[in-house]
């Protein structure tokens, strides 16, 4: 008998590959913000993981190591920069369910940071990737922030991030384009 | 004989205090930040220290401990934000040099950083603080890089921060009240 894949199997690959892609939504990031860097488009990175540092050993000046040290919870979100005199700044999250992004995977502090950057009249979103789907949505804060707000629901729905808002473009040297959904937002003159 | 101070003791003195609050600019600056948060005008945060890790101990969930880790040169400066819809990005020094700031004290990513910042139309600036006398500086980054750029010193005179610059008010309150040069920069509408 001849190995053909049955239509489980296909499936089972699918996920998988799709799966996979989805632990890079940080990396594919952090590509494209390097892309932007070289093509002399934005200054935007990634702001290093907050740490708090007991104990060093000061062996010699160059190699300083750092021997005891412990995760803080961030206070505000992983990403910002500047483009087109613009202030931008985002959080990025990956989700494994078919159906949600679950809120726990938010910080509070970094809703209340986002929400003061629109206050302040920076441009904040949320990049979320649907990894099961491969789908990444550019998501306006401001609106995100309404919706949580308005439901007591701790996770919204894929539906929600379909109908409010845009699908980020990919391709093999920009992988996660986001800078063009921002170019529309700045073009029109509406920040938010 | 009573104590009294000579010359030569108060001079000491003076500059002692002014060498110790010297060493607290970081501090005033996160102080003012915490400030400016807190009453509702901007949300600037020092980036954390970038490390390498290395290895992490993980015993529990809540409790990971990182065993070995390296500092790493930053690759930007360390403050950003945004305040009245302006991207915010600076640096911080201060020297105990009487006559000059040396420019050993700033890594040469993060002048090609601060020239990014002013070319992609954001609020780029050094604050200089000259420990001894107790001056803090607004130094425009544009008018930094062109000095340094046009000779080959290895450092900038106190006389060049005293012509060129602002210095910025320091109360009990806000340590290192910057913003108050950035208003009128936004105000005058020319950004460097």
């Amino acid at each position: 008998m001849v190995g053909y894949p049955n239509k489980k199997d296909t499936y089972k690959e699918k996920t998988a590959s799709a799966a996979h892609r989805g632990m890079t939504l940080e990396r594919d990031i952090n590509d494209t913000n390097k892309y932007y860097l070289e093509t002399d488009r934005a200054a935007i990175y990634k702001k290093p993981t907050p740490i708090t540092i007991v104990n060093v050993d000061y062996k010699s000046r160059e190699t300083a190591k750092i021997t005891e040290a412990y995760f803080q919870i961030p206070s505000t979100t992983d990403y910002n920069g500047v483009y087109r005199g613009q202030y931008i700044d985002f959080e990025a999250k990956e989700t494994h369910s078919k159906t949600s992004m679950p809120l726990s995977m938010i910080h509070q502090h970094q809703l209340d940071h986002l929400a003061r950057v629109v206050k302040y009249g920076g441009i904040a979103f949320l990049i979320v990737r649907f990894a099961v789907y491969d789908e990444t949505y550019y998501v306006p804060a401001k609106a995100f922030l309404e919706k949580i707000g308005s439901s007591s629901a701790r996770s919204v729905k894929r539906e929600w991030f379909q109908e409010n808002c845009t699908l980020i473009p990919y391709n093999y040297v920009v992988k996660v384009n986001y800078l063009r959904v921002v170019d529309k937002i700045i073009d029109k003159g509406d920040l938010q």
